[in-house]
């Protein structure tokens, strides 16, 4: 083999956090789509290749399967190094991995489709329950959040200087997937503004969700 | 300042790994215990430490407080290297790592407290629907965890050949935590393997809940 694959789908935003890394990286890729709504992630031949049966999956030139998108975020650092997506020291490191790992763990997995679909089937929430829900848990994260973000000198034109990295391609997916429930952004200036910033630059663009071939 | 404070609590798991990759490094650390159930992480003196207001939180020795468990151990590896949490090779990092946020990210998140006390609160669910909740998303993780330790020559003893590491801490702290729920472990031999590998290891044993200053 000697391409690199993503197995991915338009809408899921740990998909959309990959896609930004490899776009900023300059790595090409072969795109492959899983309606998740259609339950395509959970099709034998895909089990074959991620047993979890969730997107992202990166499958590097050499035939190497790498699940969970914090896992291939660090991986595509360390084998193409620049352009950076984590700071040089290790105290820079630790801060950027905080601030992503704030959205990765603590805000995107409770508010999945999975969860939301479990919400549905468990408690019966409607769609008002549902986004209220979501709401939620953005704005338990999103407030200490922007906190951080606002009180800190490392804090530049992006999450951690004048570069952007893993946090920011972090805070760019959540935002996009907060559109989807109306969250108000007027609390979050420091991470409305980030997004903004980031979204004038090309890797971003190329990568959002209505721009990937199984958009709808 | 010059010692290093983990703010932490006996039962939770993401305290948990961090104590054991503290144990694991020789770090000795102050322990300041913040009792979740009483509310304790949402003091204001808390809050200015770590405004997300959850615990583990670092605070190292130069003052720099760093949050979220994964953070937290990315940055330990990094000051002190040896011994290693993670491979020396990329591809082993992936892997360990890939291990590690499945735990980290697909089942931990949807389990803890606040979720947990979420489904009480909005959909009135009883101690056995919690439990029934804990338990559907342990299972959807460790299936595929079981798989991919059961079928890669790179496990050993431990997830990650011969040495223990971050996927056996967040694998470790998570059975742990299965108990509470009384998780049926039979469907994961690999996974008991390991657990019972590093249940004899030291740094594994004084990290655990019953062996903490505010242990009930």
């Amino acid at each position: 083999m000697s391409e690199i694959v993503l197995h991915n789908y338009f809408r899921s935003s740990t998909s959309y956090r990959v896609r930004i890394a490899l776009a900023m990286k300059g790595l090409p890729y072969r795109y492959v789509a899983h309606h998740l709504r259609h339950g395509e992630q959970n099709s034998p031949a895909y089990l074959a290749v991620n047993p979890q049966g969730l997107v992202p999956a990166l499958v590097w030139s050499d035939g190497t399967m790498i699940a969970q998108s914090m896992a291939i975020m660090e991986f595509l650092e360390e084998m193409v190094p620049e352009p950076r997506l984590l700071p040089a020291d290790p105290h820079g490191r630790a801060r950027v991995r905080m601030l992503s790992q704030m959205i990765a763990c603590e805000i995107h997995p409770v508010n999945n489709l999975r969860v939301l679909g479990a919400l549905r089937q468990r408690y019966h929430a409607d769609d008002a329950e549902v986004a209220s829900w979501f709401r939620h848990w953005v704005a338990a994260t999103f407030g200490p959040l922007e906190a951080l973000l606002s009180q800190s000198p490392d804090t530049g034109t992006f999450c951690h200087g004048e570069t952007p990295g893993m946090a920011d391609i972090c805070l760019v997916a959540q935002v996009a997937n907060n559109r989807r429930f109306d969250v108000d952004m007027t609390p979050y200036p420091a991470i409305t503004r980030i997004n903004e910033a980031c979204m004038k630059l090309q890797p971003f663009i190329d990568a959002a969700p209505a721009n990937q071939p199984d958009a709808e």
